[in-house]
This record gives C-alpha cells, sequence and structure tokens, in this order.
C-alpha cells in the first residue's frame, strides 16, 4: 500500500507527496498537528493541513525571513519572532552576532515539543542561551510590548484559525508600537497566484502606519504555487538602500548578496497588486 | 463524481489539478497528448503526463524565454524556436518590432492543431505574416542550418522522449553553428530542487562552445518546484550587460525592466549548481 499526502493548496489545486511513516497525528488545543516523513521532502510538519516546512526546503523561507531585515537594520539587537515554534528563523537569527537576545512566541507549544524530536535541525537552536521561548499568544505579547524590539519577525500560518489575527491592520499597528524607533517588520505574506488580494490589503495596511513598505519573494517548492511573499514594514531602514559593506559573511543556502536586492524585483503581475 | 489530474513530477511527489472537461486524450506519432480544462488554470496541454502550459500561467514561460534574449540581442532580425507548437514564444517575439520573421519548428502537427483550437490566446500569432511554421523535427533543422539566425529559443519538452537528443552537448554545437557570429540562444533547462545534474550538465556543455553563458530563473506554479531555469548561451552579448536604455515599452505580465537582471540572481544553492 502507497500512502500520499494531498494539500488542497486551493479549492481545486493541491500537492502531493509520498509519506513513508507518520510521527503524529494529533488535535492540539489551537490546530490539527501531523508531523510525517516523506521521501521527497524528509520529514514534514503539516498544520491544519497545510506544509509548514519541511526538512529538504526549509532553509528557503527561515533564510528569507530573518537575514533580509537583520541585513537591512544597522545594528539588530532585540529580536521578537512571532509564531515560528519550528525554530528555523530563530537558527537564522542567531546567526547575526549583534543579536544579544531573540524572544520567540509560539502560541502552541506542541509545534515546539515535536519540531525539537523531528526536525533536530531546525529547531536545534531554541535552546541557545542568547533564545527565550514563549508558549503564548503572538497577538497579546505584542500588545503589551512597547519600543522594545529592532526587528519583529512575523513567521505565522496562514490567515485561518489561530493566525487570523495576525493578518489585522490592528495587529500591524501594535507592531508599530513594539518597534523601537528605528524597527523594522517582515511578515510572511503568501503567494500571489492564489491570493493576490492578501498581499494588495497588507500592503496597503502596512503602508499606512510604515513610511517604507516594501514587498519580495522567494521560492518554496512545498508552497502553494512556489512563489512566496514577504512584506516588510520599516521606521527608518530601507532594504534597498542597504550599504553593501554590512552583508558579513554567513552560511546560507538561498540568500546571497545580490538575492537580498534581486528579491524585491517583482513579476509585473505581483508588482500591480501593490500599486 | 470528481475527476483529478495527477502530475507526477518526481516519483514521489506531484501536483493535483481538478478538472471540468477533457478535450483530448491521444496518442501522436510522438507522444501523448492530453487537452483538459483544469478549474485553477483554464485549458491546460498536457504531454507524455508532463503540464506544458496553461492559460492561467502561461505568461511566465513564453515571456521569459523570448523577452530576456530579444532584449540582449540589439537587433534581432531572424528568430527561430525550435519546439513551441502551442505558440506562446511566438507570441512573445513578435513583439520585437525589429524581428522580420520567426520561424517555428515543432515536430508534432498534432500540438500546433489542437493549441490553436484550445488555446487560442496562445496560438493565435502562428498565423502572422511574420511567422513561418515548420513541422519538422528540430534536430534535423538546426544540424542542416548555419549562420541564419540571430536568436534560437529552444523550447522543449523535458529530456525524455521526442526531446532527449535536444539536451545533447552536439545539439548546442549545432545551435553555434547555426547562429550568426553575434547569436545567441537560450533553452529551458528545467529546474534546481529534482534535477539539479541537468542544470549543471547544460551549463558546462554550453560553457564549452559559447563564451558567454548565463542561468536565470522565473516561477511557473505549474512546472516542477514551482522554479524554473533557462540556460543562455551567447556569442557576443552578455544579458548583464544589457544597455536598459534599448528596453522598448512591450506589454508584459511577467517580465520588467528590472526582473531581466534580478532574475540572474541565483539563489545560492542554484549557483553552485554552475561554479
Amino acid at each position: 500500500m502507497e500512502l500520499w499526502f494531498t494539500e488542497k493548496q486551493t479549492k481545486n489545486f493541491g500537492i502531493t507527496a509520498k509519506i513513508k511513516r507518520t510521527y503524529v497525528t494529533e488535535q492540539t488545543e489551537f490546530q490539527k498537528l501531523d508531523m510525517v516523513e516523506t521521501e521527497e521532502f524528509g520529514n514534514m510538519l503539516i498544520l491544519d493541513g497545510m506544509v509548514m516546512t519541511t526538512q529538504k526546503d526549509e532553509f528557503v523561507y527561515h533564510e528569507m525571513v530573518a537575514h533580509v531585515p537583520l541585513f537591512t537594520h544597522p545594528n539588530p539587537r532585540q529580536v521578537l519572532v512571532v509564531g515560528g515554534g519550528d525554530g528555523g528563523v530563530i537558527r537564522e537569527v542567531l546567526k547575526h552576532p549583534s543579536v544579544e537576545k531573540a524572544t520567540l512566541v509560539e502560541i502552541d507549544g506542541k509545534v515546539i515539543e515535536y519540531s525539537k524530536q523531528y526536525l533536530p535541525e531546525i529547531a536545534g537552536e531554541l535552546e541557545n542561551s542568547r533564545v527565550e521561548v514563549k508558549v503564548d499568544d503572538g497577538f497579546m505579547h505584542i500588545a503589551m510590548s512597547e519600543n522594545q524590539y529592532d526587528v519583529i519577525m512575523v513567521d505565522s500560518t496562514e490567515p485561518v484559525g489561530p493566525a487570523a489575527k495576525l493578518f489585522e491592520k490592528g495587529f500591524y499597528e501594535g507592531i508599530s508600537k513594539a518597534l523601537k524607533e528605528d524597527g523594522i517588520f517582515v511578515a510572511q505574506t503568501d503567494n500571489p497566484w492564489f491570493t493576490p488580494e492578501l498581499i494588495s490589503k497588507v500592503f496597503k495596511d502596512v503602508s499606512e502606519i510604515f513610511p517604507i513598505t516594501r514587498l519580495y519573494t522567494a521560492n518554496i517548492p512545498t508552497y502553494p504555487s512556489g512563489l512566496w511573499t514577504f512584506t516588510i514594514g520599516s521606521k527608518q531602514y530601507d532594504p534597498l538602500e542597504v550599504n553593501e559593506e554590512r552583508f558579513h559573511d554567513i552560511e546560507t543556502k538561498y540568500w546571497t548578496k545580490e538575492l537580498h536586492k534581486a528579491a524585491f524585483a517583482l513579476p509585473k503581475f505581483v508588482a500591480d497588486l501593490i500599486k
């Protein structure tokens, strides 16, 4: 018998992956959590039926969330990751020596627990002494923070279930308040093929709060359409105006100095979404 | 009853699309040809079980094959398209007024016939007076051509079946001979996630024949991994050294002046394939 996991990425389109074994299938307090081993992408974390990360392609998302804002800010010391319980963004954040403390606020402790167990090369740095892990509501954490962070990264699930409120304008206002006066934030904002309205809406909301708003992309094969977008809101620093001398050497598999800027060169139909 | 078409893009991974109806399912002289209507991507041409083009995302491939070499060459007049019987590359080629004649050499007349019928907005320009359509073997056509073309585009299927010989070094030597002394060619060269060896091999072969060899990418959601590569071999003109004043206005949905160069900024793991 062959087992295949199929994610319907839209009502009418999806991806399908052959499964070697299922490690976990559990209804947590917040969502359905599956951890499986796939033939093609190694271990895979699935939340509410949607692929969150896989061993083979996780580096793209995690590097591109972390390094673009961290190389844009001249001296990031206090960093907050909202969501991201698999620990991949934290791992990349720690590659920046200026970072004194990285705080992770993940609402679902089970995501952290199973990631440590089945995705150790992604979650391993959650034990690092520069990291504080809080199992808590990221929305509330943001609401109670003021002038505290240099960089905030929103590593959420899709805007359904527990993450829905992380795509509301009020949340971005909270982020602005939680950031220092020269702070910068990034959020994953889905894909332009199946959810163009979301990208337009978030970009508009963010640009009404932050003086500098930018959209960039990366290729993630297990995410819908393979083309993922990230929206940056920044109070002072423009990712397109980075002094390239600031790029120190870090070990990456996706991010490069050239891609840092090239990732903002959008296909025309994507650029049209944020006009 | 719901009908879903599934393409196994690798042995262990694939995409699946809900089908409204099947227009054609036929074994031609060269390959299995299916033309279906999907819910998500409109009409879809499938050859030997692999998605070739769809109404919704066809513009990416066709624009990026055509405009990158045509804007690199300062005065492209004679253009050859090998394969590409759906007519999409030809449609984009004709947007360049310098082009006097575009020749299409497609081995399978059925691809042309059914594309005209079911993909009219893609194939419509095949009737243009600047176009010559030949139902013939592209490999042989190249072998018999000398000093004839300014730009050659290889719009082939994957390196199995009728297109296998279009990925051999001897074919690229033939292309070099068929090109004028300042000619340039481009070939689609699959994706870096599932077929990294192919990209490395083609790049090496081409760089042993052409003084300038470059790799660029585009996002095509219905192609494996969503990240497609294109390899350029050029005798004189470097796509990265294009004078931007040469970019005339054309109507596109993917290609932009900025993307023309940004598409060559490769993710590190892709850049490593062609070192």
